[in-house]
């Protein structure tokens, strides 16, 4: 991991924390949600293995550090601090909820702890790479509840934010619980199912419109899904009657999706092939699969494109990562920013969740329910392996199913998940407040 | 570059292709703007060197050829067909407009020609790699415009979906007139000027605000930016003062831009800080530069983030990438779709542009004006290098000032640029609409 990829901020405080002697203060950050984005009552945490691979692989090459050399901002910087650049390496503790996680405004994901530098320096690096991921799963999972049972697909690589995005996106959307995804680097890499069959190209390089799907059939069998809207979507259906044979189904990608899903319905059980399934796709959310399927569309999948890999409806969420505590001369501090409209809360804490609320306390407080904060890095080592995606997954649609049925909506609920502050919490941030320089 | 980063249907219609006896015949896709962004009155091309990347190094190794072999939807794919892919590599050409260039609804923006499967495997990637950049460079020279001359630096790696995307989206950023980015590893890959000084967590790791002043006075000399908002700005902007030297100036991230920095203004007036300059940053985009500055704001420059970095009022446009001619049994065929919501236009096409207007036409017609699609790559190589950076910068600095006013106004234009179709393109959309397959 190219140490590089982070803020110039984040290198210049660098070298003034070492020029200051602060390279061995230790110093605690919080990555947590200041914000959740409007309609949303929850997000799906994602992205811990990139975390983790960041933090284990963190460094500063030669090309590197002679480009910093190289900046104006580094020219009073001196060798010494380019040859701790040259070893560096993250020694500390990074604490995290699990990869499926529900989460609410104003909660922490994770928290890292470690000198200073090795602190500040991953914090471009844990936004960009989390909240994305955190939003998407979010979004996969609103699909998932709209689709009540139907399969949703993320088909979104290609309006991704960068051909990365789109497979990071997938590996999101399948924790969300989508069923696969249309990128196949994303089922090489991290083992999600992946699908998808033909576009219209492929049924344009042929004569006629039945030979494209013969060849299909022939060459797919039971995976076959005839896109039947290239010409004439009707009419695909019926040459997709005439091919025959093993066939998953066919895909309406454009027209009306709830006359269509049902004219087509018909074509398919008049030809004999009542097993067959339609997809849909093309503009969909979680709005539109609602309304579809409340409007009785006889529709077995839909493939999520933009919305859900651009998560398009909140592209982006208020989060932070904020120094909590740190050591001043070798005296631990507490502190929060008091800005009239960025309040945070001092120090270290842990999140105990029970059936009926959240309370955010003090990492070294007792409290009942699940811990979510869990350690995974201890002295810059992984302590163990992390969950598998399909825990993950798991993890996710238990804690779906086990919110109240507002907060699976669709719509904001007029009630939030309760989130309260412990009263040693209330406490410490009081008193920080009250000691704050000024 | 990994051959499974595309959606699985690409390499799925490979297979197709191949089997059908298809490999050999040249077909040719199009990457066309098919409606921009709502307000959105143009777009500024840009992706061009990631997509030459692509082309070039486009590979599938045996590991990669091991995995599509584990998919039942390869069950069928003879063992010919995996030893294609062993040795594959792009052999065809690519036309593109050089980054940097305003384009508009309807326009193609660049367009591959190639034996079939090598034109239609990079669908996925060129769509993601470009529409993103495209959409950021064109919402930096929105912004860029509201700031009438004054420097506007994207800071919003960290809220990019992806760390990656945050390099690359710097890179459009800068094309599109930013000053300069936050990002490190975007100025050390591309050369774009980075910049960035200290967050709050610098000052709140210092037992008072002066001291954390001083040492990145010391440290960075006429670089420094204080960031006056982690107490209180106006006391802040007095340490500022106090602390003194050479410095650029000072930074508020949070409050009432107008009436902090009016009142920052004229404290570091007082205090003999006349050159000192004002930046802002946090939750600015276009308008509330152009309102800041309308109001009489003395500010200097914008620091823009998250509004910048994920395209927040559009963060996708309706981008395609469409097969436009393919041979079938070595007869050329144009191709278009018809279906009610998508309609496209056959065959390959250039761009004329004039004074008054675009005119696309047939790539072999003859044009006045200039023309937009240029040669890359052909027969897999590239030509020519491409223009650099710094070219593209000034390319959509020419094109953006060449605008007429109307469309370089925030708001929807009323009479956008016009567009039109030549007579020969409409006569053969006429003639292919009328020969289609049905």
């Amino acid at each position: 991991m190219n140490g590089l990829l982070t803020d110039l901020y984040e290198l210049t405080m660098a070298a003034g924390y070492f020029a200051a002697g602060k390279s061995d203060q230790v110093a605690t950050f919080e990555f947590g949600i200041r914000r959740l984005p409007a309609h949303r009552n929850y997000v799906v945490a994602a992205g811990l293995p990139q975390v983790v691979d960041y933090l284990l692989n963190l460094r500063f090459g030669e090309e590197e550090i002679a480009y910093l050399r190289s900046l104006p901002q580094f020219a009073s910087a001196g060798s010494a601090f380019f040859d701790y650049l040259r070893g560096f390496r993250f020694t500390g503790d990074l604490f995290a909820v699990p990869e499926g996680t529900v989460l609410f405004e104003g909660e922490p994901l994770l928290t890292v702890r470690a000198p200073v530098i090795e602190a500040q320096l991953p914090e471009t690096y844990l936004l960009s790479a989390v909240t994305f991921q955190t939003l998407v799963a979010a979004k996969a999972a609103r699909c998932v509840t709209a689709a009540e049972g139907r399969s949703v697909i993320e088909f979104g690589t290609r309006r991704a934010h960068t051909p990365e995005a789109g497979t990071l996106g997938g590996r999101a959307a399948y924790i969300g619980g989508c069923a696969g995804t249309s990128n196949t680097l994303t089922g090489f890499r991290y083992g999600v199912p992946v699908m998808g069959t033909a576009a219209h190209s492929w049924v344009m390089s042929f004569s006629c419109e039945v030979d494209s799907f013969r060849k299909l059939q022939a060459l797919l069998g039971a995976n076959t899904v005839h896109l039947i809207d290239t010409y004439d979507t009707l009419e695909g259906a019926r040459r997709a009657v005439k091919v025959g044979g093993p066939m998953w189904g066919v895909r309406i990608d454009s027209g009306d999706f709830l006359a269509l899903s049902r004219a087509v319905r018909g074509i398919l059980d008049e030809g004999g092939l009542r097993e067959a399934k339609i997809m849909v796709s093309g503009d969909l959310d979680e709005y539109r699969i609602r309304d579809l399927l409340r409007a009785g569309a006889p529709i077995d999948a839909f493939g999520v494109g933009t919305q859900l890999a651009t998560s398009a409806d909140a592209p982006n969420m208020g989060a932070i990562y904020k120094m909590v505590e740190v050591e001043i001369c070798g005296i631990k501090r507490f502190t929060a920013k008091y800005s009239e409209d960025k309040i945070s809360y001092p120090g270290a804490k842990q999140v105990f969740r029970d059936k009926h609320r959240d309370v955010i306390a003090r990492s070294g407080e007792c409290g009942s329910g699940e811990a979510l904060l869990r350690p995974v890095m201890l002295g810059g080592h992984l302590i163990e392996p992390l969950p598998d995606l399909e825990q993950a997954r798991r993890r996710a649609a238990e804690s779906i199913a086990w919110l109240p049925e507002r907060l699976r909506e669709l719509e904001a609920a007029g009630e939030p998940w309760p989130v309260i502050h412990s009263r040693e919490l209330r406490a410490l941030t009081e008193q920080t407040r009250a000691n704050r320089p000024r």
